[in-house]
């Protein structure tokens, strides 16, 4: 027969078993951080309607997106799951209770360029919360909570959150009479981190326009120095001269006021001026996340606060919040920067049950045991010789082999191998289970990032 | 602004909050049934080349397929999980172990005609169990074992998991000379549940040209009556006059031998020898699980033992067996026969912190607790009159309202409220969570399917 090479389109992620245990567990943890936060768990379809899903879209995104016929129906699959909620809670108003508080953990497609630790089929973990007409800023001084306990569970330690609202940049650049260059003044001031502050300046003046003083004062304003609450005394000097400053000061102090008591310590948490988030439709808190040892990797967690989610759909004003973790890419990255730990079950089963002899019936009776208690059990059947069924148990990285000869059969018992150990003990099914599962307790609690 | 009307494409299952958390449930309840069993999870493209994807595929199959270009890249969306597996393991063969054990739940696409329970993107949840050159029958023998555990702990409880072995019924075709024309023979047997016995006799001599006597036996095989033990009985006295037959009746009477030590009751599995299933390359043992109370509802659960998964991609030999269960289909049934249970939390949270004047630090603080205690937990922010907030809770279906006013705040209590029976208590935070926590332990624990 004559035989197609398989292969995988580039850009798309596949893994081998052990990494996609591990990724497996970055999104079960995703996920129980944000329901624990009271989010529902929303499902969308892939493909949607494409003069649903490109409403508001265009430039860039239009370009990316899969596209295409099928009988007399344009389709589209979708690029973000914002504008799937956009669709669904417009649809749904009627049904449902707001504000309405909603994750979604799905694959998202866009057809950029390949290019290393780039994809076209990612996952995206999303919160929001949506309101009818109003929302609460309360609501936008959780958000930092969520991302902190997510982040913690993963395991991760050195990494920040970074906060800023988009009011407080808006009316500082009105003060300055900059409002109509503020879109080129907020993209050049994003650069700080990495071209530096004189470098900023200077790009202020000769690409923006702006004149040296107001320049200096932008450089002024941006690296105010200290600690979160330090900036909010510094942002009170400019206060009562702008309503959009003064609204947006208020938040903010609302944000940073709270932050202990949602259990963020103070050192993953700050108060960052420069940040502005590209996206045209944040109005007010915007977050970023990042590593602190790998400040290159840009944030793996932002988003924000914004005004009207479904102005495509409907003439309801439907504001809300909402942050994103690009969670295929947070995986390379991870991965990439060895961050993944070692120690996390990444083996099919927990034990493989070894049966030699005539002693099936024993062996799956043993299994049916320990699946019992909740062990991941295996049984190895295959007809190979003793050293052929230890090499397999071995080679799988199972933490528990379980030998079942007839001595063993006979008297009752199992052969309980440590294989890290390599200790054995002889142990009745029950005994064996709750042996096995004090033995991994540990493990199983292990965090996926390296502690 | 002109606005989009916003839809959801026909065939396309886009559930309200609460349903979307029983389906949640029903996949994580599959999903770890599965895990138990020693299946890895595996996660593979939607989009795959269609050259690779379609190797294979003909017929129904390609009509129905999505499939699309990009730039000069032929693309299908993938119409089942068999193909990628075939794919992945085919690719991936050196770094496997072997058994390998995967199960997989994803989203397949079919465009089919649309029609009222049939679904054009639709979860599958498969597990499947590869050998590289051989694979012990007890690994067929094991399938029972994961069906019965994965749908006694959805709480089902009238069901029926049925097992023949095609070499059965090859052999006893063989026997009857009728191999050429076993094809049609098999799919006329099938319809004995839908149009009895007498009908099929007919069908068998007038549209697969049977000779009378032989229709009778064919009739007298596959009604057989008695239990699985009286049907390896009855089939003992075709033995020693056809190898195939032969090797399947071992293979079946090995499955029915250990149903027992798998921990499966006698009551839900029958050997029904008019099982064949449609799919030309299952060879050995083959699996249908029925609803007993619906069985217009047909199998929701199936699949069987195949000799070659691979053999488009490679020249290893790579027999498997392997189950599927359409869990978009099986929810959408569910939800039709009033089966799912109305006592599994559905509300977003757990708890609702619902803030009475100027007790907001304390109020997170609480939530803080709760959330630590892992109670789903939310503070209802918003600026109302206690009536619409207790409302919203109520609303929302929380079970339990946790009301801080002035009052509590300064005794640092918590008034917490039973959403179902009324009564309300004043707790301390932490005692607040001890008591949550174990008046929600039943609740949480409870099936998805009514019991």
């Amino acid at each position: 027969m004559a035989r197609m090479k398989p292969h995988t389109l580039s850009g798309f992620m596949e893994l081998l078993p052990e990494e996609q245990k591990k990724m497996q567990r970055l999104m079960n943890t995703i996920e129980e951080s944000y329901a624990l936060y009271g989010y529902t768990p929303l499902d969308t379809p892939v493909l949607e309607s494409s003069e649903v899903l490109l409403a508001k879209a265009g430039g860039e995104t239009e370009k990316q997106i899969y596209r295409f016929s099928k009988g007399d129906t344009d389709l589209a699959m979708r690029f973000d799951l914002t504008v799937p909620l956009a669709k669904y809670v417009a649809m749904h108003y009627g049904e449902l209770t707001f504000p309405f508080r909603r994750y979604q953990i799905g694959k998202v497609y866009r057809g950029e360029r390949a290019q290393r630790g780039r994809f076209r089929e990612f996952y995206q973990a999303d919160i929001d919360m949506i309101g009818d007409g109003k929302l609460d800023i309360m609501n936008e001084a959780e958000i930092p909570a969520v991302i902190y306990r997510t982040f913690s569970t993963l395991g991760l330690k050195n990494f920040r959150i970074r906060v800023n609202n988009r009011k407080v940049l808006n009316g500082f650049f009105a003060l300055l009479g900059l409002t109509e260059r503020s879109t080129d003044v907020m993209r050049t001031i994003d650069k700080l981190d990495k071209i530096g502050a004189e470098k900023v300046g200077a790009a202020l003046q000769e690409e923006c326009g702006v004149e040296a003083d107001k320049a200096e004062e932008i450089l002024r304003f941006i690296t105010c120095p200290g600690s979160s609450k330090d900036k909010l005394a510094f942002l009170r000097g400019y206060q009562g001269r702008d309503e959009v400053f003064d609204a947006g000061l208020d938040e903010l102090a609302t944000v940073v006021n709270y932050v202990a008591s949602f259990g963020v310590p103070e050192e993953n948490f700050e108060v960052d001026l420069t940040i502005a988030r590209g996206l045209d439709y944040y109005t007010g808190t915007v977050y970023e996340t990042v590593l602190t040892d790998h400040p290159e990797v840009g944030s793996v967690c932002s988003g924000g606060r914004y005004d009207n989610l479904a102005e495509y759909y409907t003439d309801k004003q439907l504001p809300g919040v909402g942050i994103s973790i690009g969670v295929t890419r947070l995986f390379y990255v991870l991965q990439e920067q060895a961050m993944l730990s070692e120690e996390l079950l990444t083996a099919p089963a927990e034990a493989v049950i070894i049966p030699m002899g005539d002693v099936r019936a024993f062996a799956v009776e043993a299994a049916t045991v320990l699946r019992a208690a909740g062990i991941k059990t295996q049984v190895y059947f295959e007809e190979k010789k003793f050293k052929q069924k230890i090499g397999y148990a071995d080679k799988s990285g199972v933490p528990f082999a379980v030998i079942v000869g007839e001595d063993e059969c006979a008297k009752g018992v199992l052969g309980v191998k440590d294989m890290q150990s390599g200790e054995q003990r002889e142990l009745t099914p029950s005994e064996a289970a709750a042996y096995i599962n004090s033995q991994l307790a540990a493990r199983r609690n292990c965090t996926v990032i390296r502690g």
